[in-house]
């Protein structure tokens, strides 16, 4: 897909610059650094949206007039309880424990940010149900120590060894799972193709 | 994961393939030749199952005593029609453009192998429901030209620029859609985990 614009991605995640790259988009990566705390009374769409907008205003002042940023992203929830990055094995192991053999949520928003159109920020959220098998607690143990999942949102990568084995189904947008919604982030981008 | 028996992929799809190797099962390939003609009385379902176990019929006498075998289908329905694959540019121009915009079903049917156990043939089936957004002319030709999606059920794969782009969601096993229900072959083997 060819754009009018030059492409920012505002996030360093290996995994959405993979999806900008299948859809076949030139870009460049901007690393951000934004506190990701939100406000506790907000639901569960309303804190990724606010967390995508704070990269989004972020990245709005490093972005020139012929260039369209896009920042994401995606939370894991479970009874109302907000699941981040793990700090260490102990956080993982138990953060996958509890998501096994159950249907937990993961939330996540996107933004595109157009420094030279009327509203330069505008925001979607997509919500999905995974589904666990009863996963094992030898699997969780090796999953961990191979696959080392500090980096994502629930300690797990529905895309590797662990996805695979035990997510027995999902309801909504598998791409937003692991990081992305590469659909909604197409209809947004529409305007600018050329 | 390790197995107490040597396990024999009945396919040559290369992503039935990964996804073994995303499974960390050792496991060797061999190709089977099958007519793929299903009763057309049967279901979805029933068809998937048919052709799998078609498929495991064939595999059945090559297998050693220490091995077990898996076979799959995957095959794509819409409005009590089914798509198989594309032999030529226009019928998968046809497939996909009838795909756009709407919501189609995705059956598989997996079957497992075991030549010294009682029932030597198990199977399953799974439906998974996938909705397009509307995908524009252009981009239908892109797809084709640029990823030749003629080895694949319904002339398009969910992993491709083409299901990134323009898949909104899912309902049921993504790993599914791509060729193998892993989570389901996971459940099968777990009487052989060494």
């Amino acid at each position: 897909m060819k754009l009018t614009k030059t492409l920012v991605l505002g996030s360093q995640s290996p995994r959405r610059a993979q999806f900008l790259k299948d859809l076949e988009l030139d870009f460049k990566t901007l690393p951000l650094d934004v506190d990701e705390t939100a406000p506790s009374e907000l639901s569960a769409s309303e804190t990724a949206i606010f967390v995508s907008e704070l990269k989004a205003s972020a990245l709005l002042p490093l972005l020139g007039p012929d260039e369209i940023g896009i920042t994401s992203d995606t939370e894991v929830w479970l009874d109302n309880r907000r699941y981040g990055k793990a700090a260490n094995y102990e956080e993982a192991f138990e953060m996958i424990q509890s998501l096994s053999g159950k249907t937990h949520v993961v939330v996540s928003g996107l933004s595109i940010i157009d420094p030279s159109a009327a509203s330069t920020i505008q925001s979607s959220s997509s919500v999905v149900e995974v589904s666990f098998n009863d996963i094992p607690e030898w699997a969780i143990d090796h999953y961990i120590k191979t696959y080392s999942p500090f980096d994502k949102a629930g300690a797990y990568g529905i895309q590797e060894w662990i996805g695979r084995g035990f997510i027995s189904e999902i309801k909504g947008n598998y791409n937003s799972v692991v990081g992305l919604d590469t659909a909604a982030l197409v209809s947004f981008l529409t305007p600018y193709f050329k």
